[in-house]
This record gives C-alpha cells, structure tokens and sequence, in this order.
C-alpha cells in the first residue's frame, strides 16, 4: 500500500502547496461554486475547486444542510431545456442536437461534482460529502436527487475494471490496518494483538479492494479462514490455540467476515466483486482448496421470531431452533417477496447456496440477540454460481436438500 | 511501469482463464450484447463482457460498421421515455422520478459500455472501439452521438484525478519505450539510439499521463529539455555534441515535444493538465529552473500565407519571415475569432504567452513546407498563467510586447 | 519494506519446499557439519546447511554448547600447517603458495559458516548463532575465536556498502514496526498507541538500516525530533500536547534515541554510519535544518558519582548537577585514557562535540537513578566532524566552550 | 529494476555531493591508500575512499600498473609477524592472541578494499579493477595473489546468498536491457528487435542474478526456450516463424544461452546456483514443464579433431559426425582427467547428463569453425543432480545410454 500510495501520491503531493499560493477564499462556498461552474481555465478550476473542499470541511452542520439544499435546487437539471432539447433531437436526431440533449439533462451539481474531482485526494472528500448527504436523507428526504447524482458518478468512478485487490496481512502499513481495526462491521477487533491473530497466522488471509484515487482507504474487505473442514462456529475460527495444518492441508476457504468500508459509498456494491475475485485469487494460489464458503451471521432470525409471535425464550438452545432457522432462511419473505434476511439476500443473489446452520456458532451477546447464537454457511460452488443466481433471480431461495429437509422438519413440528 | 503494471494487473491476470471457461460463444454480437443488457448477474455478465470485446477483435470493416449502427439505433435514449419521465419529475420532484429520468435518458449503449468495462483490459478495448468509430465517422456521420457517448464516459473515467503522473527514462521499461518511439508526433524518433539520446542525457526529461486501468498504454507525453537559456532552433536541441552543463545550470526547461497517444481518446484534453503538473514537478525538483517554454512548430503557417496570397518563395530564408510570423500568431484567426494556428490555440488557451518567433529553427523538410522552418517559443509564467487564459477567453492573444512590435513591422512592409 | 522484502524475498520462497524434500536427517549436527564441509556439490550443499541450521534451532542448551566447543576445537585453524605455507610463500612468493597460505590459516569454521549462508534466512540464522555464543562466552572465553570469525564475515558481510537506509513511519509495515517498539532500548514504547505518537505527526522521522539478506529485520534505527529549537528534556519531546509547527518553521532535527537491535551483530558498528546517513538524508530533503543534534543519556553518571565518593543525595536538584555533569563529561576518563560515558565515546568518536547539559531532562526512574535525570545534547556540525573526530583520536574531548566554563565552574567549587 | 535500484540507490544518491565538498585531492593514488590504511573515522575515510576510486579511474596503463605492483609489494601480508603471531596463538590460545593472527595475517590491501567499498557503486568499482588486473595477469603473474584477494573477497561479498534472481523481460528497463545485448556471450543479439524476439514471445523466458550493491549490473544470464520437445537446433529456436503453443503445451524448458557478464567476477561461479534456481522456478510457475535441458555448444570439439589428426573436411555434413562428438564428449580428457570440453565440465559438474547429440544444429560460422555445427543437449533431472554431481565427481562421465552407443559406434568405425 505503501508503494501504491507512493505511485499515486508522490507526484502529486506538491499539489496543495501550489495551488494555496493562489488561494482565493473571498466568497461563501455557493459563490465559490458559482465561479468554479463559470471558469474556464483548469488552473484557476483547480485552486477553486481545492478552496471548495476545504471550505466545505469548516462548515457547521447547518451549513452543510444550506449547501446541499443549494445543490438540490440551485443546481438541479432544467426541466425545460431538457424537454426542448429532446423535441430537437426527435426532429432531427444528429451530433449537435444529441450533444445538447446531454448538456441540457446534466444537473449542473454533476459538473460541479466533476470539477472538484480535480487533485489528488478530491475523490475521497467527495465521498464523505455523500455520507454526509445520506446521514441527512431521513430527515430532508429531498436530498435524494443529490445522493442519487453522486452515486451515479461514482458507479462510473469505482467502476469494477478500476478497483485494485490487494491482500491485506501483517506486512501491510500500519496506517491500512488501523482502518481494518476501525471498519470490521462484524467480529470486532480489538487491539493489534487481536488483529495479529486475523492476519499473521499460516491459515488466514485477508483482502480488500482499493480504488487508484484512494490508495490510503479500503473499500470492502473480507477475512478468510483456511481449514481442512467447513467451520461449524465463529469460536473456532477465532480460537487462540486451533491446532496448526500444514499448507496442503487446507481444502476450504471461509468468509467469515466482510465489511464495507465507506458510508458514502453505500449503494455501490463491492461484496460479490470481491468474494469472485477473492475466489479466483485463492484457486489459483492454493490448488488444494475446493471449497468456498461464508461462516456468516442472520441479523434479523430474532426479529422474525418475535414478528411471528414464536417464543423466543430459551431458544439458543432448543432442539429445533436449527430447523426454525433452515425454515426462516428459506421461506421468511420481505413483501417484495425477497427474503427476510439481507445478508441471505446478498449470498443468494450472489450465486450461493444455503449449506448448513449451526447452533451455539457465535457466543457473543450481539449474535445471542440477534439470532439466538445461530449461524450459517452459504457456500459458493464456482460452476454453479452463474445458475444459481439465476434461479434467486427468478425466486427460488436455493439451498442444500438438507436445508430444505430441516426446513420441514420445522414446519412439521409446526 | 512494470511495477505499477505489476500492482494493477497480477491479481486480475487470472481472469481470462477462469472466464474462458465458462465461454458463451452462440450468438452474434448484438444477440450477445442484449444478453449482457438483460443480465443480472455479475458473475454471467463479465463472462458475456469477455466474449463481447473478443468478438468485436475478430469483427471485419463491414461488421463493424452494422455494429455501431446497432449502437446508434437500437441502443439510443428512448425519446418519449424520456419527456415522459421529466414531466413525472416537475410534476413531483422527488428521488423516485428523478432517479427515473437517469433510467430513461441514459442509452441502452451506455449501460453496455459500462457493463463492457468489466475486467483488467477492458477499458483500453473501449477506447480503441471508439478509435474505429471516429475513423469511420465522416463517412457515417449518425455516428457522432455513439461517439459522443464514449466520449462523455472517457471525461469521467480519465478525469484528472486519476491520472498518474510517470517520468519517462531510459530505466523505464522497453515495452513503454517502443510505445514512445511510435507515439512521438512532433519530431519523429528512428532508433532506440535516438531514444536513448531523448532520455538519457543528464538534460533531458520526459513526462507521461498514465491511467491505473491502462497501466501500459501512455496517454500523452511531453518531452523537456533543460538549458541555460531559451532554444532558438530545433537542431541546437537535438544537437548530439551540445555541451553538458552541471545540474545547477540549468535554468530554463524548453517543452520541445507533445504527443497525445490515444486516437480513441481524442476530444479529452490532456495537454492542460499535463504541462502544468510537469512545471510544478520540475519546479520542486529543481528550484534553479526558473523558465518554462515551449519550443513549437507553427503548422498553418504556409496554408494561411498560401490563402493570404502571399509569395511563399524563399520566405524561409527572407527577413520578412520572423515578423510575417509574429503577425500570422497574432492576427490571424479562425471564422470563431479564435487564433489560426491550432498550437497556438492550445498554448494561449493554457495561459502561456507568445514570447519569440525563430527563422530556420526547423530545418526537417515536414517543417519546411509547413513553415518555412519558422518556430515560436510559448512562455509558461506560473504567476500569469490563469490571467492569461482569461485574458484569452475574452479573445485577447497574449503576446510579449517584442512580438508585438514585429508583428506591426510586417504590416508596415505590407 | 513489503516491497523490498518481496523483492528480496519472493523466488527464494520455494527453496524450503524443494530442499525438505531432499531431507537428510541422519546424523548429529558435527556430523552434518563434516559432511557439509566434505561435499562438493551446491546441490547437496544447499539441503546439508538447511538441515543444519533446523537441527542447530532444536538444540538444547547443553548441546549447543558442546556444539560450540566442537566449532572452537575441532574447526581451527591448522598452526602447522599455516606456519608451513607462510614459508614456503616466503621462499616462492606466488600465487599457488599464496593461496595455500589462505588455504591453511583459514579455519573450517569459517568455510563451514560459509557454506552454511547458502539460502535465504540463512543469514539471519547465522546471527543469531553468534547472539548465542556470546551469551555463553563469560562462561566460556574460550568461544572467543569463534565469536571473532563470526565477527569477521559480519564485518564483510554488513560492509556499509551493503546496508539500506529505510524511513520507518507509520506507512511502514506492521511486522517491522512491532520489531521497533521491541528493540527500542532508551525510551521504552508501550504501545501501538505509543508507537504512532513516534512516526505519525510530522514533526518526527525514524530511519533504519537493512541488509538485503535480512530484509524483515532492522539493524539499528534512530528517532528524531524536528523542532525550531534544540531541546532541553526528554519530556518536551515526547509530549503528547506540544504545538505543531509548519514544515518550514524546523531548523533543528535531535536525534533522541539510537537502537540496536541484533545482539549478534555486537561489535560491528553501524550507529555512525547511520546517523551520517540520516544527517545527510535531512539536509538534502529539509533545506531549513541547520542544526543536528542528541538528547542522550548519561548512563554512567551516578556511577562515577558514587566512585568519586560524591555526594549524591539531591543531587538531581542540586545547583551544581550542570557543572558536576560537564565535568564529568569532560574529564572523567577510563584507564585507556578514554571518557569513563560510553555514549559520549560514541558521540565524540564520531565527530560531535559536546553542546549543552540539561538538569530535569528526563525524569524516568531510570534516568533518575543513573544519571539523576541530567541529559546532554551532543552538537553534529557536518563541516567540523571529521577535524573533531581526529582531534578525538588525538584524545581531547571537543566541547563548547559554555560546556569548558561550566566544568571549570565545578571544579572551582571542588 | 529502476525499482530495485531505487531502493537501494535512492537514499545513497546524494553521497557523491556531500563527500565531494570535502575533497582531498593532494597526494598520489598510493599516498592517498596510506592515508586511507591510517585513518580511524568514517567520515574521512568515506570522502578518502571516494578520491581514491575516482582517481584510479583517470590512471593511464602504465600508471595502473605501477598501482597494481603497490598493491602486491607494499600492502602483502606480513610473513615473520604471521608465523610469529600463530606461535603465540599455539602457545596460548585465547581471543587475543587469536584476532592477533588474523591481524597479523591479514594483507594490507585487504584492509584498503574493505574500507574502499564504503558508498554507493564502489563495489562497482573494485569489480573493474580485478579485471584490470586479470587482464594484465599472464604478462604480470606477480600480481597472482592481489587477484586472488580480491576475489576471496568477492566470493565473502557475492555470496549465493545475497544475489537476487530477476526475471528479463521486454518489460524491463532499457538500461539493463541494453547490458543484455552487450554481455550475450554465445548467440549475439544485432538489435533491439532481436532481443525483443528473444524476450517477448510467450514462450520466452530469460533470468539473471544481480547484487544488491551493483543493481544495474547483471551477474549473469540465461535464456529460455519453452517447448514441447526438446529442440534440436539453434535456428528452430531461434526462428520468427515458430508456431505459436498454449501455454499449458510447453513440456521442456531449453536453457539455450548462458553468459557471465563481470569479467571481474571471473572465478566466482554462479552458472551453476542460476540454473538451479531458476529450475525450481519455472516447475514452481508452470507445473506442466518437465523436462530441463541445455542445447550447448561444443567450443574445443574442432580443435579435439585437429590434436587427433582426424580429418576434418567435410564432417559438418559426414554421417559419422554424430558418433565423433558423442566419443569425444565421453572420452575425451584434459590432461587432470576431467573431460576436455569445458561447456561439458560445466553442466557434468553440475550434475546434468549428456542427452543428445545434433548435427546441422548451429550454422552460424564460429559454430561451424568451431563443432562443424553440432551441439548437444544436456539434461538437468532434478531427483538425479546431486547423485550425478558425486559420479562426476568421481570420474564419471554421466550419459544417456543412446549416447555411450552412439560414441561406442564411433570407435567401431574407427
């Protein structure tokens, strides 16, 4: 990272101290995108564009929501002139008339957008702008448009062809891996001797995708585990004093924890990229390893549980709490007729299958109240990825026959 | 580069082998492009992507040209769609109708181009797709909104915040050099002697625009020669037997040569961003460089003194020649009122001035017919540099008062 | 450091694998050693020195013992045989007679250590060899010859032109940073915590010297502080709250802490070299810093206190420490002659002078106990150090003049 | 490569400015090595170093010579203090009297190379000026012994295990790519082109050694061909218009070329390290590769003939050549016993076998002057090296059994 960084970055570290020579901080931000949207020239665009971000960094929290009401008014597309262009490219559909339909529809927010996008560093402060336009969404709702402009842009900036996989171990830079410490969403680290323990043993790996313009973030990242069997718990994978195989032993990979990393960048899905290259990554490297497979939580069992009046108590350890389960990840449906649970809905729209539940799989009080301690494994089978979505993407919920036998036994106790 | 190649293209070298098997071959390449339109998985899509740019490689003239007429018609915005959704949004601006105008304004051929985009070497493809539709485009002018398109997704993939700046040396690799021998445009390269001769010497300096998606392929590039004054003529730059000067000598760095790269890329301007990021690279590097200049061919000039009536005989050796030029760079104009010369265009747009003009500065029979062998020196000075574009945005061509004063002097003679 | 250790790193990860398939294990250690030293295939040899350095790493203490004895005993040099060459290389001085005398003097220790540093880690392997034997050698002086050798092919091995000078941030790698807080050996790091206060904020540089083969560990490193001043106590250093500066206010880069790090390695003298280095590598990148200096410890202080039959009750408060401290410093000497403070041998050896002494400088109980919290700076002037040190080597201790005022003080209250 | 030496060379760079202010240039080469011999500090001792390696380089023949006398005479061992020094040590054993043979033992010129290698590039350095030496040997054999310190000296620094093994590729930096064509000791390379034919094709490969401290030098290299039998001419692998294999059709990996590229280093042998390693690469990266063999030239084959009184005319094309080059390859013998084909001691030695012999396999003029155009396959199985190694050893010729038929044929005829 460090030497990807130094690629990116070196060249263009020089960038501020230029640029705040010609520093123009006269006017409030809105004037100061006003100018940046009039100029011309691309040296005074990029000291602008430079004055802007960082003056959007100073600003209150009030502030912000003036900015980004700015945005969403002052800069919206014209209606208008967009449905006059499109009339002229309907009677004569040629390059100028097309080109202005284009000119015409762009919100002027997305040249803007595009403009401050102009040094080194701009790209991530754009994407903490968007997280701060979705912290804001439940409230001003009409900040929509906005989000939805900067999500369209960075759908074409953080492009898959453009994301850079890197491994992430104990060699990395230690200002990477406080970030890992920072964003792991789902088993928590705790100290760098915790992490340690994820990233230096002979059995884990670990990978995340980058994007040029930010060399210094991860994006998504996910921990794996290598075992010779598919893990039955969260406790064992994590267990100080696992016994330690020999590199041919490994034949299977889990995916016991993915995490992304970037509140502005919600909506723009890494996950499936990064458990297909992962995939290919590790088939290639370890020829021994045959199977792919996720050791992952089901956040909203215990939700499910109480929105169907099931009594939940004493259920951890219940004899049919893993058919209970089985049947809630097959069955339980969102209205739009999905399943209930997201991160089921994520595997499954992968390619993945339903393999096993566990009971008693992750002790930690979180996963006790979320879903009593239960776990699953999905498991992505290379050949029958592709089908298999398919199948999710036409409703079928595919899992293992004995998913779907457990699944029944459920129902028959029922 | 290898090492930048390295880091971008080693994790995803893998991709053609696992993708290959999984090849979908049936079908010709509009049936598979509305396959890849109709997808939804990732996982089927990249393969479909993979066969697509694959098949379009084998494609004849003739196939190619049915190819971007499938482009142009049946992947363009639906019109109607379009009005429709506008008026749903000014009816009741909210994320839903906004978020369907994207839907309906954006060309099917759109989504595919970024669908396309899925795998290391994808991009490069792209672009050279739009190289064969701009070659084709005067003999098929309804092209020109298929054109526009790529274009608009290029401005926002090659934005200049993800450009990497990357000196060119003879310790670069000899797979970036050949791409530089081929690429030069201004004075031609024969040999890798005379490459060597570019790059080598303690007083030469070449700087290339790369992008991490096409870590091979140069954008543009300058090359710089360091002096102790400004360079009157071409063959004093490229003289073998010039003096070599101690590092500390040097006070002026002479741009002698840029060449854009990419035919497909053509319309994204590079050149702007590229100069100015080289003067602020040299000016760290070397605090004794206090001179940035250009040493430019003028390459209207005979057109314009042909269309001018004008007795072209022996003007290269008249004294007429240095002020006939000065006033061809400062008087003539295009039918927009913008400067004849198209270097000139260039560099005065950047903000550089016109600081001299040189009689048998270009003794190479090209620059001979072009010119007369007539060359000008553009001066970049870093604290004008915006006010001279905007002086030129508002029609003024900057000139340094020596110019000025032998321009008039060939109105006098006139 | 991933990057240099990949480098270094990456085609010699596979011997291990191909070597142990190739196991020898029979035989005890001497008795691989006399085959290894027997054979005459590299082959052979390769897997020979890997068995032999596994087996070496299992030994128990007792049997590396007699493995020493057996180095020391049985691996001499041949006396006779050496004493025969050397006359016979008198009587016909020629090539054949010369190389016999290399031949004969030259002990099989040595060739076997030789033979031994046949791949990668072997290097590392062989210097903890010596870490071992010198802990045992007050035990056993007669180690000493086998202790020398290894120190002789260290000497020529870790040749100052062999060694890399490596900024340590907190950009560097983990498992090289975790090697940091644990050899730091004047101020202690406690924590991960502790150690990004060292190398994140940009008023501190860390730099340390590699050797190629031992890409994963540090030979010795050295902290600095960059400050508009030369500092008075360790306490201003490494306070959390201290203003930041800008870049162009540091004029003074304090060397606060030098570290050795590999116990086999004692005796070949790397901190010289390393703060020239680093001297050298500031002035070039911080054109602002003038002035480079220590804030040292004075580890025998107390000692010679005590010696002196001094008085040192309150002597950490006392008016006359200052004094007290600069004379020792000046005057206090061994019997070779030499100052009685090993770090200011090494100072003044190394072409410093003595600046400035500092009461309340650091207030650790250890520094309070040796040196009753007193500190000293020792002054780097880069065109004085080679005229310093020789003066030095003519034993007169370089002081300023304040430092000479100041010991005389002390001895006028004597 | 422009990485490697990045590393290394980065942080070095600026030493020649720093020490060059310091510059002593009083005094004669000679004066300037006592001065060097006597000093204690580093510092000078860097900045004498310096002088003197730029002085040698400005020394005519004559003056060299004079150097090199100095070299042998003034700085050799001290015979009477050795002999004096080893009967104290055999008088008393101890660390002192100990280091005191190696003091005494050690010639000065040792000590004066060792300090010489203090910065950057000197190794360089002392690399040419033992080939200065060698080049001046057989009319000085006097200077035998400084020849043979230097490289003692060479194999402690050269050791196997600090060189680097990279791979050549058309991707690597021209300024290493130009030494290969320079040092192509066997098949010559005319052009950038050709080396480009010989390193970028898919079934090319090509490896060299470096040294950490010279990392723009190439120690030595190896060419490769990938193929799916082994070749049995130079022109078939040798041909543009080879066809093209899958890389999973390649079977046998020719090593076709093999040259030293440090006549300085003449006497230290890597061929034999470089074909190993780079055997356990290739397996390592292309598990389909089998088969390792050389297609080698037979440089004294016709000179053999001659001392035989066979006769000559004729037999690049006689059917009976095929018969003489297997007897000679077996049988014939130097005056010590070892075959009289040094490419043939080289491969045997290192426990390769004769394989096959080809006729009509180099029509290139030296190798028809110098084999009649046969060459020979040696073949390099990785189970039976070490095993061939030792019969070698003893005084077998190992071969295929074609080929002792084959040279059994020849003593039929004969």
């Amino acid at each position: 990272m460090s030497l990807f960084s130094g690629l990116l970055g070196s060249l263009f570290d020089r960038t501020s101290s230029w640029i705040s020579s010609q520093k123009q901080t006269e006017g409030d931000i809105t004037a100061l995108c006003e100018r940046l949207l009039s100029t011309t020239g691309e040296a005074s665009g990029q000291s602008l564009a430079h004055d802007i971000l960082d003056k959007y960094a100073t600003l209150s929290d009030d502030e912000k929501k003036a900015f980004f009401l700015y945005l969403r008014h002052n800069l919206d597309l014209d209606i208008s002139a967009s449905i006059a262009a499109l009339s002229s490219y309907k009677a004569s559909p040629d390059s100028k008339t097309y080109s202005a339909v284009h000119a015409a529809i762009e919100p002027r927010r997305l040249v803007l957008f595009t403009r401050l996008n102009a040094e080194d560093g701009a790209t991530e402060r754009l994407v903490e702008m968007r997280a701060d336009i979705l912290a804001h969404l439940s409230e001003m709702p009409e900040l929509g448009p906005v989000a939805f402009d900067l999500q369209q842009l960075f759908i074409s900036w953080f492009n898959r062809g453009f994301l850079v996989l890197r491994p992430i171990s104990w060699q990395s830079p230690a200002h990477i891996l406080e970030k890992i410490i920072a964003y792991e969403a789902v088993h928590s680290i705790d100290s760098w001797d915790a992490l340690r323990l994820r990233l230096a043993p002979a059995d884990r790996r670990c990978f995340a995708f980058f994007h040029p313009a930010m060399p210094d973030e991860p994006l998504i990242f996910v921990e794996v585990a290598l075992t010779d069997h598919i893990p039955h718990s969260i406790q064992e994978i994590l267990a100080d004093d696992r016994p330690v195989l020999n590199d041919d032993a490994f034949t299977t990979a889990t995916f016991y924890s993915i995490s992304n990393c970037q509140k502005g960048l919600a909506g723009i899905s890494f996950g499936n990229s990064l458990i297909k290259t992962v995939v290919r990554e590790l088939s290639a490297d370890m020829s021994a390893i045959k199977q792919f497979v996720t050791l992952s939580p089901i956040p909203r069992l215990a939700k499910w549980v109480a929105s169907e009046g099931i009594d939940a108590d004493g259920l951890a350890d219940a004899e049919i709490a893993p058919a209970l389960t089985a049947h809630y990840l097959c069955h339980a449906k969102r209205a739009d007729g999905q399943p209930a649970d997201p991160v089921a809905r994520f595997h499954l729209n992968n390619g993945a299958l339903i393999h096993a539940v566990h009971q008693h799989a992750d002790t930690a009080p979180l996963a006790q109240k979320q879903s009593f301690g239960m776990m699953v494994n999905y498991l992505y089978q290379v050949p029958d990825i592709a089908q298999n979505h398919e199948k999710y993407a036409h409703g079928t919920v595919v899992a293992a026959a004995a998913i779907h036998s457990l699944a029944k036994k459920y129902n028959a106790t029922d």
